[in-house]
């Protein structure tokens, strides 16, 4: 049923795109049909919006309306089971790699939000802080703080913490995660996550174990405090799309453990100031918005680096519109503005150069600030009490009312 | 310092020797010298004997004595260490494969065990029900459970519960302990673990993960229940010399990551009753004295399977004498037999013909079943709660007194 796409990593580098959990680029700008196509997802059409908006009486979320999330697999089932009226858990995840997040971190999780709001269900949050610790050389010591100052910036973005367990790798790998971890090892090859995430023989056998560890989360028994004797709950993903081949592999090997597949709902990926070639990049501060950016830094900016599909005169931008396609003020707006009706008229003024560049700028810098500096109070509002609170093994009993 | 004389699977085949932690095999005798050298490792001559003699004020053990355990790392260092009056610790294991242990399984604890109590220090046992699981196809269960069948078999080897930790992996890896796998990880790159254990890539990434697991141990870190703060405490490993690709390993890492490499003192494999041409087989009941077996299992299995140095008939026997080189029966009494001065006498009266086959395997069936009834006896007295006990995460006090 599925199809074995995998991205070869010389196959992918050959066709200018590349694409995998560590790596996103491209010559030109993504080819997310191709990425579908070479994945063997499937697209999320206005069916399922429409469908979403039936099931849970609530208006869908701005990055369901926008296409944001724009891929999945298997979330018709987790509809079908829902509409039967059976339960299902959310599982998300984030790489602690650095000490602020930029805007594009927060897209999975303020979707997350809306899911656990909209359909009610528990929630695991993975903070992979043994995976960053092995690819981008950090300590022990400096992963594991990263992944709670991480934790910070995601509870702040207003998780119910009567169903939600965030876990750091370093602080929960044991038990029936490993038991799991093992279990996944099992059935995969070294040629396998080879063909599915480009390793070779001169990487350290720390990336080849990894894969299990971010497979695991996806399997109910992984949590035992939460989901004892519900080894057939089902589990929904949402993640950006470069996650997909490690949920790929875990689907994979589901069915020989006896589990069910877990689902998948996958965005698209947030672009860079400076044009939609890629992710934002953290090692690149102008490159992205960051949740700690003050209203003049989110300014500057958007004015000096946020690549423009206006013309480069006046008279020819009045004449021939801007260039929504490249134009990332309008991408930007199409992630974060709400009024669907704003963003149309945005869309036909700026489109036919009545609205000039400036203009569009300007409010996206309102947008934008608006959302760092709600997401700067809420956080500051955080606690470490809040954090140990959210990431202490416990039960949730109330997780599915 | 040390050479990097790793077990390249396909130069050991041609070699007719494969000696790593899953294969021993040899077309005629393991050749000890050879493996020393392939290795790396240096002989444990009459010196050590003479110096751990002095060190104690005890009689040196018998597999000692014997040369059973015949090769090492840096033992002179640990028993430096000892003199200046630093502290070190014991770390051994088992991978819990089957129901009941063999003679060759008791080796290693029982000298252990005489460690133990020769220089007073502390013991970490590790059970790898992980790697038996991944290994052997076992259910996680299977292997759990197997894991403490072996726990009861070892603690009835007489350890000191006071100054000895048993665990199995699914039940303790995470952590400080997952910690250091992560660290051991990033410093092994997948070309040099095929370069020492010979996985290809058809092997699962089970296999591959696992040398980590193994590995850590032999930091003190690892177990901060029992050595908080000491970092720089040294680890001395006694095993069967198929396990130094393991520790190979781990010595090449543990100055990158600050630790001290583990020493080790390690055996020769218990041959089996058929001849020396490898350790035991536990799918082959006729292999080996099980300490399962009854007398008269013993009896019939000495009588029938050991292979004899003896001559064919009674008058080329009293002529010739026994070939002690390949006697099987000589063999078991020199691990087994206490008294030097027996056993001197046997050499010469069953070497030079005036003792006969009959009579050589005779005084083996009664040293054996002596063995193997106390063994029986003090495994009946071990109970579930003597291995909770021993496996409870706890600090160890008095484990250095």
């Amino acid at each position: 049923m599925e199809p074995e796409n995998e991205t070869k990593a010389e196959q992918t580098q050959e066709q200018e795109q590349v694409v995998n959990p560590w790596e996103v680029s491209a010559k030109g700008k993504i080819d997310y049909d191709k990425l579908i196509d070479k994945f063997g997802c499937q697209r999320l059409d206005q069916f399922f919006v429409d469908r979403v908006f039936r099931l849970t009486g609530r208006t869908p979320h701005i990055f369901l309306r926008r296409n944001v999330f724009f891929a999945h697999r298997d979330f018709n089932e987790i509809l079908d089971a829902y509409e039967r009226g059976e339960k299902f858990y959310l599982y998300t995840g984030r790489g602690p790699s650095s000490e602020a997040l930029h805007l594009g971190h927060l897209v999975p999780f303020m979707f997350t939000k809306y899911l656990q709001e909209a359909f009610k269900v528990p929630l695991v949050i993975q903070l992979t802080d043994d995976e960053k610790c092995m690819w981008k050389n950090l300590t022990v010591e400096e992963s594991k703080r990263l992944a709670r100052e991480n934790a910070k910036d995601i509870i702040a973005c207003g998780f119910d913490i009567s169903r939600t367990f965030i876990f750091s790798d370093f602080d929960y790998v044991g038990g029936a995660f490993y038991e799991n971890m093992v279990k996944v090892a099992k059935c995969v090859t070294y040629n396998k996550v080879v063909g599915i995430f480009g390793f070779t023989g001169e990487d350290h056998i720390g990336k080849i174990s990894f894969p299990p560890v971010q497979a695991v989360p996806s399997f109910p028994s992984s949590f035992p405090h939460l989901f004892p004797g519900q080894d057939k709950l089902r589990c929904l993903i949402p993640c950006a799309i470069d996650q997909d081949p490690y949920f790929r592999m875990t689907r994979d090997v589901a069915p020989r453990l006896g589990y069910n597949k877990p689902a998948l709902i996958e965005s698209l990926f947030f672009p860079a100031l400076q044009g939609e070639t890629g992710k934002m990049s953290a090692s690149d501060a102008n490159s992205a918005i960051y949740v700690t950016d003050s209203k003049n830094e989110i300014k500057n900016k958007v004015n000096r680096y946020a690549f423009s599909g206006g013309q480069d005169s006046i008279e020819k931008h009045r004449q021939l519109g801007a260039n929504l396609e490249v134009d990332i003020p309008f991408k930007y707006l199409s992630f974060f503005l709400e009024d669907d009706d704003e963003l149309e008229h945005i869309r036909k003024e700026y489109g036919s150069g009545r609205m000039l560049t400036g203009e569009i700028k300007k409010r996206l810098i309102d947008v934008l600030t608006d959302i760092v500096e709600k997401h700067r109070e809420a956080r500051a509002n955080v606690t470490d009490e809040m954090v140990d609170a959210f990431m202490a093994v416990r039960p949730l009993p109330n997780m599915f009312n």
